[in-house]
């Protein structure tokens, strides 16, 4: 029977069924989740809010960030490590992961979904890559000053036309590199102010703020008049004045845009600062449990969300934007370190780090509707973000 | 040879291959192009410009519109002729069809992706549809006056919470049905004006904006104070005052926001109205060649396209919105009928009935990148809609 052609026939037919690919699935409604500690991510899907799979072997994801590939099927994760990790989410697999620098702090990907690009610490700049093999393609040194120093590059953001907008913490710079021509970057800089710690882009990608450590205010660059160079707002808003400790480094990535405000953590007060788009003043102050981390709008800005540092980092609490005031505080578990909308908000994903789960909260009634687990869950990430600008 | 196991076997191995499923791939790049006359769509890969297979079947597709299944899979096209196609993007198959009512007018998808809703001319008014199964959840007719006559629906838009916005062009009404338990829905309604003849939520869904064909205006409702009801705005634009023939129905859907501006066709004149979103009040006109019918902002806001009416229809112009001033006339074929951006604005898909044909442009340079052949394309829809309130 062993050499029986139709047995061997058999077997290869098998064979050939085990080797299929994954099911055929959309890639619409997945994400991933970091697990930090583990050097894992969990790979999940949002219409059923369920773990599909995890995947090992990314290294040191404390402070992880993923971006996603123009089709969404591809998850880059940035590890503190400085590696970038190529995970596809249909197989469940590690494709690829490379070491590009020795601290890095997060990328972003370029409009066309072709360049992926890291901001790094050290050696400080940032590096394009090309998505799909992760060969490098340009290396933009952060030199600032007279002796060759490099700075470290914080608050990447992607804008229209494969450019990229960035500080630079040590030089006090923001920098807008345009990579269209990856072997020909054209670099433009712009004196910002002192020490900015983190930047994002308004979801039209027109204005890049960067929020400063070393001074009372925060940098605005309209990137449509770039001429107009940086303009300073919120000047004396008091992080100057007798600041209180800083527990944890607020994330500007979660500064929250709904309608003409802008809601953001005031750096060491127990506020939020709305600040209005179209005077860039600020026009209130909301009270909130403890220091803000992120600050997140719902994506029909209706509700903001936000979590805090240390020692209040079991509570979130949720802001009516129309009132700006705190409607509901709940406490999705210990240490919840991030959250995540859903891509038209339905539902927000929360990470409870020290409770080893995620809480799926719908979003009307402020009520769970599932507990997912994972081991020291961090970042969340979904793929609508690739079709979204200055992720 | 004939009865060779072997070859039987490799027979059977060939035949395992064949009918394995499509190839994996993500489906954020995805989309299809309406082939009106022939019933048919092209599923289009907007990374690769690429036309990857045809599906027909889909009966009278003039005027056919599609929304998405939440994971991007799945194409729902709404056509003329009252029937739901399902499009398996990934298989490149016809799922279901169902024709659920004599002439409708298009569909929209709830924020959970689980409710399909259908708005209908004949027999006028609403219905509601498993999206996985296309089977009938709710059926909600468009009655008004004491006749119990019924109105034809336009304008659906989805909004958060399961809930959809619509007007009654017969009725003079907007209306607003909570359809979170679709076995009990909920219907809220709004004197509107004269013959609303389309309408459109903001982005973030807050605001409801139907368009007038019966008086000079149009009509806001602000969903989030829907207690305040329906205020009339820009009354006496011009559509009242000998208006030119109107030779083609703007479509409101195409209205553009960027920023705080909201761009609209003026219905019947050479111009497009620019409105400020914060007092609802007209700031500018910018004279156009034609009619305009569709008016798109490029996601960032930066730019915004628009198509013209018969006899004009071969043109489209190209907006810049920090002076409100035409910067360039081009020319994709004749009969334009529709544009796309792509998710994050690289690229747009305009479509040229009468040349058979779709171009692709870099939104940066105006300069044409691809010609895809299409056999009298109308609209072009790509999944990132999926991901978006209001579509």
């Amino acid at each position: 029977m062993k050499n029986n052609p139709i047995v061997l026939c058999l077997i290869l037919l098998l064979a050939g069924c085990a080797s299929q690919p994954a099911a055929l699935r959309g890639s619409g409604d997945l994400g991933v989740v970091i697990e930090r500690a583990a050097g894992r991510v969990e790979i999940v899907d949002t219409s059923k809010n369920a773990i599909l799979t995890k995947v090992s072997g990314l290294g040191d994801l404390s402070h992880a960030s993923a971006v996603f590939s123009r089709d969404g099927r591809y998850a880059y994760v940035f590890g503190r490590d400085g590696a970038i990790s190529k995970v596809d989410l249909l197989t469940g697999t590690l494709v690829k992961r490379v070491v590009q620098a020795g601290n890095s702090i997060g990328g972003a990907i370029s409009q066309d979904g072709k360049l992926l690009v890291a901001q790094n610490y050290e050696p400080g700049g940032i590096k394009a890559f090309d998505a799909q093999t992760l060969d490098l393609l340009a290396d933009i040194p952060a030199y600032y000053g007279q002796e060759g120093k490099r700075s470290k590059v914080v608050g990447l953001a992607d804008l229209p036309g494969n450019r990229f907008a960035y500080a630079l913490f040590d030089a006090g710079e923001i920098r807008i590199t345009d990579l269209s021509d990856p072997a020909h970057p054209q670099t433009q800089k712009f004196a910002a102010g002192k020490q900015p710690y983190d930047g994002l882009v308004t979801p039209d990608g027109r204005y890049y703020l960067a929020g400063l450590f070393g001074e009372d205010g925060l940098a605005l660059l309209d990137t449509w008049k770039p001429e107009q160079g940086v303009r300073k707002i919120l000047s004396g808003y008091g992080r100057g004045e007798q600041p209180l400790p800083v527990y944890k480094m607020p994330h500007l990535r979660g500064w929250a845009v709904a309608g003409n405000k802008i809601y953001l953590p005031a750096i060491g007060h127990h506020e939020i600062l709305v600040v209005d788009t179209r005077s860039w003043q600020e026009i209130d102050r909301i009270p909130v449990k403890s220091q803000p981390v992120f600050v997140m709008a719902r994506p029909d800005g209706r509700e903001i969300w936000a979590n805090f540092a240390f020692p209040d980092n079991g509570y979130v609490q949720i802001i009516d934007t129309l009132r700006d005031q705190v409607m509901e505080t709940i406490e999705p578990g210990r240490a919840v370190l991030h959250l995540e909308f859903t891509p038209r908000g339905e539902s927000v994903w929360i990470s409870a780090r020290d409770d080893n789960k995620v809480t799926v909260y719908d979003t009307r009634t402020h009520r769970p509707t599932a507990t997912l687990s994972a081991e020291s869950p961090s970042g969340i990430f979904f793929t609508s973000r690739a079709a979204r600008i200055g992720f």
